[in-house]
């Protein structure tokens, strides 16, 4: 549990599992096992209760790209709790692997990269160099309900 | 044969493999397959004869969520058609890992997961819950050839 | 170093590591390495000094297809310099699995394909068809800084 140590002594919290909106259907988990590898879905910024966080919208319209940076660390947080919830220890996770991040902006916006890395400072800071070196793609686009940013992964883990 | 035989009991057709526009050269498999993973190319929703399935166009403006639904679904048979194609029998696919979807809408459209869910409630439907089961992302974005869906998909093979 | 071979007798150049805008930090790797699995990074045009290659922006518009197509070209020479850098020789790519693009462009342009052609192309022209066949999806969106086109990919590759 050394990570999920590290989390609280920065004074952070995993929030609850996703919350979607009233009448909205999940034929799907929030991720997926195979072998010595899971797959962390699409996921957005949650609040601590597993709510949608606000601000929504378009990074650098409706959020600046410090707020976008912001959202992208929750968004990690949210999507470290699937993992804990569905591996039972982020220690697990040997190595992360692939980073895929769609940031909501405009056509024209050229920060898209700093909105990620409030998502990639983070699995550094917890996981160190080696383990939390990971390929990273971002592009601007539209994330589910309207998000600022919505990032799926892939993770290298070990047997329990 | 089991999955086929269930597709054909749902009274639903694999359709012939994808017809692309006159001119347009296909460099690309529309499955790979390396050690027990198979990779299914970006699908878009097709007819029984492998041409490109109408309406095109965005949902929410051009096409229903309803419509968008039933086009996931088309795709769906599409990529299942590519993945018989490759592996011989749909019996061999193990487990859905990851799929990632591409919903062509104009930017606030907020139900794109709903229109992924023709995919993945067909998907839960063929194979369970424990084959099934998957990863997702959706994004609103611009598929190929103004389809209203495109998914591509990471799977879990057995051997022959 | 068949394959580094190959390109230099093709009159090709790898191009140096990228070289992202001042003021921009990457907090992730070009290439990834778990296994007998490489992940590449988004990558995006760029010059031999590993700049970034112009011109930028929406194919159709600020580019024309053809223009697209030798830039994604170029991409592919900066992916597998990325990819040599990271795994020492390209001859250890046993299978390309994978390829992902993004096309800048605007609503309604149909020709994002023939964009990522050159990716394509010039890895089936170096690899062959066995090991060079892929996967692939192609969509509209944005690109980090504006590019014309970003890829990302995850090949096979052999112990050293």
């Amino acid at each position: 549990m050394q990570i999920e140590a590290k989390i609280q002594s920065l004074g952070l919290v995993l929030p609850a599992p996703p919350q979607v909106p009233a009448g909205v259907k999940v034929p799907f988990r929030w991720v997926r096992v195979s072998g010595n590898r899971a797959y962390a879905s699409g996921h957005i910024p949650l609040e601590a209760d597993g709510s949608i966080a606000k601000p929504v919208g378009r990074v650098g319209v409706d959020l600046s790209v410090d707020e976008g940076y912001e959202a992208a660390r929750k968004l990690c947080l949210a999507m470290l709790g699937s993992l804990r919830n569905e591996l039972g220890d982020l220690d697990r996770i040997t190595a992360w692997l692939r980073v895929f991040s769609i940031v909501n902006c405009e056509p024209g916006f050229m920060e898209t990269p700093k909105v990620t890395n409030g998502f990639s400072d983070l699995i550094l800071e917890l996981y160190g160099p080696e383990r939390g070196g990971h390929a990273r793609s971002t592009i601007g686009g539209l994330p589910a309900f309207n998000a600022a940013v919505e990032i799926e992964a892939e993770v290298e883990i070990s047997d329990r």
